[in-house]
């Protein structure tokens, strides 16, 4: 199994542990006395806040299946209002003063506040939406939010939303919830803002930050924070400084466009004599990427993409020599990762390689057996992850630019959302006051340079806002986007959270988010 | 408006005339004397042949509609008990002695005989099922056969099957009622199979066919016919003198097979790390035709392409030059054939190329908005239309041997359905008797060389039945396999026949056929 790394990254002192798969050994003195001198400032006795989450448990756990069983989803244009509705009423129920709905040229967002009379203000962002889903592929009912058992974790609930994102976000509402319980105030105003697109790449949501109201409130803001369960099945809190920004953009290849091949669906023996907007669409995409798929091809797409730093290179290799590579490998149902990299190698492209994916396809008979039509029309999904400093206007216009060169300029590019990458400073208080609180809880903190995925933090680290923005935090869960994500309620191992732990983590990070 | 043109291609005499669309001129002397001296063999006086039709025309409509609303799909195993037993009842209450339900290892056949003591004995085919279809596409239910007025054509049944094939097979069938009201015996005696697979390109029919009692009745036949209303809208009697082969497959991508990638779909964001299966598929299948999607680039696919004859040539050359190129591509909805290619030119592709269509492709979320997931999986669908001397067998092992050479060995090639291209000789009795027919009736005749389409002729014109095998017949019809597939009920042209007339040409071709 792993070993545990301590290192000294900054003059500060601040001391991070790198991701230790599966290690069990105890805090080395050092660190144990920095933590648990931070330790006291984290809230102090926090007895009765732990007795009242205990006593909430029940409630805090209705709450949450009660927000699963409304799922709202952008793409589908179902359960907006309701749950729009539904997150005012949990920011209201938790504390928040202020909850108001922020009509978007999209779905609605929500601008809340909590004033607690407090030193320090925290930005926090949430999302009420969630992605689709196929109940046919669950073994438990997505909406059921039913608790299981599962190995190795323990108790984790199950439904479209646990981890992504309804899972976390409760959890930190039932630190509110058990403060006020345990007679205490919130020990730092909160100036919450949600948006219910977040699973379309946030299409709208500048318009609700950019709001003056808004804006206004978040300059008295330092870091905005997003609750996530971040901790690897191992243990370790995974925190990234950064995340790479997405397009979404929907290619429709059709006759009707082009101009060519018969207008609508014909008998498929006309292919000899007619052109083929299913070819046309193969064709086209398949410019887009290097021959095993794996860079992405459109003309100058590497022009602004930065490497890695050496101190984000070595955030990696550290990661890589305290985790276990297979069962990463298992974890994701993986047994080679592209061109046989190493884990190393992989984790470098993960984090430093901008991607050109086919989230989706379809066109023609997608039926049983088969129907002899040559389609008029062909559709591709895809999703583009990007690197700073790329940025999303710049990648939507290369790949239009691209197809364009290649006479595939009647090939529909429809943008259907997305955003820059987002990066944040490892020295800002933020990161340095979650990092505390982790390894006070005795628990092991595992850097990288950026998550591989996306969330819209661009909105927050870049202008006009400016501000460090994360989204971590204990507890675990996974499966996002898939059948059977899950969240973990009780664990079973001691070194991850269950939803109780995780409460009060995010209390001592409000106290230690309060001192900075 | 095309002009008319007569030959004499063979030394035998008989008068073929090419396409001539739109042609409105009285048949030339020498051609009407031909046909008036055939006709006065063609049943004689059909006066009271004619009247039963009449009489019958509401149970003839209705005998179809009630077919139509019974449809059997193969492809989703819909009604193929049901729609192979009302074959059977079709068959026997039209006259047949026997009409026995055929197993194969897929849908069940029908094999049939109708005894009349006749001279000669005419060998016929039918299929019992249709093709897939999405009510929400149709302006009218598509079972419910309803008739409604279409410009230009008059009064037309609409419904999946209308044309290919319950409608001309109905008709058939309504020839056989007629001649029995008329107090008439069958001028033949016929041997008839049927099929219930024949859009799924009829993969068990061989073991129907092939059946020794089966053979033993088609031994004593001199040629295999199916009905079709195959008049194009300007009235001439299109009769092709072979048909491509075809083969359906169905391509799967799978990270499972392939070994690489997540074994499930994942999180998009792992595209950095992982391989695409849609990626893979989109690299494959861009490997098997040509940049512009029109000629197929597997390995040896030409090798025993034929070219065409000078003869077949001819043949096309006189159809072009009585047909309106304009006319045509409205009727399609065309803008262009493949190159910009002159009619002459598309029409020698569409009768000579083999194709390599994908009808239908699906991979990842196909839902609305779009889902950021990596797929596990991509599915191609393609159907092959071969011509002669290419095989089935051949071209499926091609395919295979392509991809695994390109290392795609790992995409599966799940063949659903196929066979050889079949071709019959321009002099056979067959197609003299129909001709001769057709010009009695005052109708142009068409001939192409070359179906761009298939049916499982080479069943009957290969070994071991190797008999002429042709689908040809009055009256009109259009759409088959698209929404609104309809066939013409009463015409509003005189030189398209419509169900009653068609009827009467069928009582006519069979006493055609028994004096050959």
């Amino acid at each position: 199994m792993g070993e545990r790394k301590i290192e000294l990254p900054n003059r500060r002192g601040l001391l991070l542990m790198a991701a230790a798969a599966g290690a069990t050994l105890a805090l080395p003195r050092l660190t144990r006395a920095a933590a648990n001198k931070a330790g006291a400032q984290f809230g102090g006795d926090l007895s009765s806040v732990r007795a009242a989450i205990e006593k909430q448990r029940p409630e805090a756990i209705r709450r949450l299946q009660n927000w699963i069983a409304l799922p709202s989803i952008a793409a589908e244009n179902r359960n907006m209002k309701e749950g729009c509705q539904m997150m005012m009423d949990l920011l209201t129920e938790a504390g928040f003063q202020t909850a108001r709905m922020m009509p978007t040229d999209g779905q609605p967002g929500v601008f809340a506040t909590l004033d607690a009379g407090a030193r320090r203000t925290v930005g926090m962002y949430f999302m009420y939406d969630v992605k689709q889903f196929d109940p046919s592929e669950w073994s438990s009912p997505p909406l059921a939010a039913a608790i299981v058992d599962k190995a190795p974790f323990g108790k984790v609930m199950i439904g479209r939303g646990a981890i992504n994102q309804k899972g976390p976000e409760a959890t930190f509402l039932a630190a509110l919830h058990a403060l006020k319980a345990a007679g205490r105030k919130s020990p730092v105003n909160i100036v919450l803002v949600a948006e219910g697109e977040e699973e379309i790449a946030s299409p709208h949501f500048g318009q609700v930050v950019h709001r003056p109201e808004v804006l206004a409130a978040l300059s008295k803001c330092h870091e905005v924070f997003m609750p996530f369960a971040s901790q690897s099945p191992q243990g370790s809190v995974e925190i990234a400084l950064g995340a790479k920004g997405a397009v979404e953009v929907e290619l429709v290849a059709s006759t009707e466009k082009w101009g060519r091949g018969a207008k609508d669906d014909i008998h498929s023996s006309y292919k000899a004599e007619l052109d083929s907007a299913v070819w046309r669409m193969v064709k086209a995409l398949s410019t887009l990427v290097s021959e095993d798929g794996n860079d992405p091809a459109i003309d100058g797409w590497f022009e602004h993409v930065k490497p890695l730093t050496e101190r984000q290179k070595q955030i990696i290799a550290d990661k890589v020599a305290h985790t276990n590579e297979a069962d990463i490998k298992k974890l994701l149902g993986v047994q080679h990762w592209v061109r046989d990299l190493s884990y190393r190698d992989a984790l470098e492209r993960l984090a430093s390689q901008p991607t050109v994916n086919i989230e989706g396809m379809y066109a023609g008979y997608t039926g049983p057996g088969g129907k002899t039509i040559l389609p008029s029309k062909a559709t591709a999904k895809l999703d583009m992850r990007l690197v700073p400093d790329q940025t999303a206007a710049e990648a939507e216009a290369k790949l239009k630019a691209h197809l364009a060169k290649r006479g595939y300029g009647d090939i529909e590019v429809k943008v259907t959302g997305g955003y820059d990458p987002t990066q944040t400073d490892e020295h800002s208080a933020l990161i340095k006051a979650s990092t505390a609180v982790y390894l006070q809880e005795g628990l092991q903190v595992s850097l990288s340079p950026r998550l591989a995925g996306s969330w819209p933090g661009c909105i927050f680290t870049g202008a006009p806002v400016n501000l460090p923005a994360g989204h971590f935090g204990t507890g675990h869960g996974s499966r996002a986007h898939a059948p059977d994500e899950y969240y973990v309620i009780e664990s079973s191992n001691p070194k991850v959270q269950g939803m109780a732990d995780a409460t009060l983590a995010y209390v001592k990070h409000l106290y230690a988010l309060s001192v900075v």
